[in-house]
């Protein structure tokens, strides 16, 4: 009995990419599980590529290792027009062939859609999409889950049919577990961790001494940072994830409701102040506040994380002093860390760590959610 | 759309007991799933109830409450044959009637056997069972995952319909991680973990100074061991554990190919020294070994622990120096902590920690794997 699960790929950045490659190195341990993963269609941000025939064809995996080859260059999907291989649409043509596609394989096979962007053109063609029977939805992307309630309701309606495991700690295996935790009837009544690889470094390093400006240029230069290191400093990014985890539980709030501490003040926002000088004079003038606050810490025997805090009706990031030998006081370097607490664990938390960042990693979290729905498909 | 998913519990110890509790607990949660847990049968090691008609009926939540009640009292469910609500059988009866109930229930439903007793008697059952079609098995009990490569090949031939995340580590969720890290195609080069709540309790306390012998001593009278610590300080139970984790990553071994290092000679086994002797004069003679080994792991800044070691061919289990300052080395108390190493996880591994024993937590994580597999009885 083989499960053969129709793919839909938006988004083919970095992670996207990853995730074709994944499929086609996966081949023969997917064919000995009895799943054939079968991509039908690929879309970035202003083009969509189908295969001829949606009931019938696939992509040949040397046609989708020419297409990741394609975009790693910067090109546009548009270029395969010509390759004989494949229909080419655009623009608002897109979501109506998606949602026509997803409803011919309906009654045959259903379709799996797997959104790798980082787009919130998405959300609503997936919630609309996800009331098709036998559609599913396989996220990286955080959008649709941290958009209105209104959205959020929608998309998860049919929990069985919704993965999301790479929106929070790219691979490592947070949401499967809280949803094994809440399954098994046993109430979380707290998560506090850190989830961002680059916050986690700098508060980890800034711990010893450096000065807090020194850290941010170092990591930049490191690549540990967005180009513009206040996308990672303002805290959003954590935020969309808090949110994510507190829906998860059951907090029925929006992304402004969520109290968000920004590591730098709103006269050096990137609206205000450009990069470089951010860079140059802005930095080194929050050196002093940090200081003083791990001064404060360590004068306590605590240690200051960037964290994300679930607890009753509480939901907030941002800075805050942890217990030197706690798994978040132990942090060093730039894994992400969970602790969840719960009536089983109620002392002691279960504690999740790794690397939660990386194309390889959020792709290889994404192709494990694939894995995970395979019965929905098995005839 | 609801799943009704009839379950046959076998073992009514206190994992099966807490196990029933948790399903009455969580009927509103399930509920809202879209689930429904249908108890159809119990057995415990000499009888077996099971519902007048298996194709209709189900056990009521008060006489499962009774059924609890009665088991914790130590009474047999042979006193259950006049109530009037069940069928009782006994015997060699037993194994032919489950087949026949999972026989009829094939067509309509399925069958979900759940094994939460310690026994080696339900293995041939079990792996006659899961060809069955339709039929699940969700396995507290190691001994049928740890018996012949032959009944464990049968037992995981359909790797979609068996689950079995208690047999090691309780609740925590090391298979399902496993499994997923397996299915993305990121190949797991090495796992090595403290998987024994006992023997990281005893492990971590020497540390400190406290002789080896008042160790043991007082995490029996604390209830952290077997009635007989030896049952613990065998290493046997980690090498189940050992050998479910190898199987799981591919090594075709048995349980005498593990190396396994008793912390009590052969001269002071249960067959050769009674209980009292053992901890009043045997124990003692052991503490200076132990103090000297961990001497010389702390001039090298390295602390002993009792691991599970998992790497190319090797699966061993045993002291092993570990670095103070890794997650294993920083180890308190009588937590679990796995490290997993893969390609994703190359440098820093994936580190997942907590509570790995205990009937709440095993009993959740039971009830965690049954509703995994709900997709197989959605109609």
């Amino acid at each position: 009995m083989v499960s053969s699960i129709p793919l839909f790929l938006m988004g083919c950045g970095g992670v996207g990419r990853q995730l074709l490659r994944h499929i086609i190195s996966c081949r023969p341990i997917h064919s000995k599980q009895g799943v054939r993963l079968r991509v039908v269609g690929v879309s970035d941000s202003k083009s969509m590529v189908a295969v001829p025939d949606i009931l019938t064809s696939e992509f040949h995996d040397d046609f989708l290792l020419k297409l990741c080859k394609l975009k790693s260059s910067g090109a546009s999907l548009h270029e395969l027009a010509n390759s004989g291989e494949c229909q080419v649409f655009s623009g608002q043509e897109i979501a109506m062939k998606v949602v026509d596609f997803a409803s011919t394989l309906r009654e045959l096979s259903g379709l799996t859609l797997v959104d790798c962007s980082a787009s919130a053109q998405t959300i609503a063609m997936l919630s609309e999409l996800v009331n098709l029977e036998r559609c599913c939805v396989v996220l990286a992307n955080k959008k649709p889950l941290t958009s209105s309630l209104e959205y959020y309701d929608k998309l998860v309606s049919q929990p069985r049919r919704i993965r999301h495991e790479s929106t929070v700690g790219a691979g490592l295996p947070v949401i499967s577990t809280i949803n094994r935790i809440i399954s098994s009837g046993d109430p979380i009544f707290r998560i506090i961790g850190s989830l961002s690889g680059t916050l986690g470094y700098v508060m980890s390093e800034v711990e010893s001494g450096r000065p807090f400006s020194q850290v941010v240029t170092a990591a930049k230069s490191l690549g540990y940072t967005e180009p513009d290191p206040r996308d990672d400093l303002s805290g959003m990014d954590v935020a969309r994830k808090a949110l994510i985890l507190a829906r998860l539980l059951g907090h029925r709030i929006n992304l402004d409701s969520i109290k968000v501490e920004s590591l730098y003040p709103v006269e050096m926002g990137p609206d205000v102040m450009p990069l470089e000088e951010f860079l140059v004079n802005g930095l080194p003038i929050l050196d002093n506040d940090i200081k003083k606050r791990i001064d404060i810490a360590s004068s306590n025997g605590n240690v200051l994380r960037y964290v994300c805090l679930i607890e009753e009706s509480r939901c907030e990031v941002g800075i805050q002093e942890v217990a030197k030998d706690s798994p978040l006081g132990r942090l060093k370097g730039s894994d992400n860390v969970l602790e969840i607490y719960s009536r089983c664990y109620r002392e002691q938390p279960l504690v999740i760590q790794g690397a939660g960042a990386g194309n390889d990693t959020t792709a290889a979290g994404v192709l494990a959610d694939i894995l995970d729905i395979q019965d929905l498909f098995r005839h």
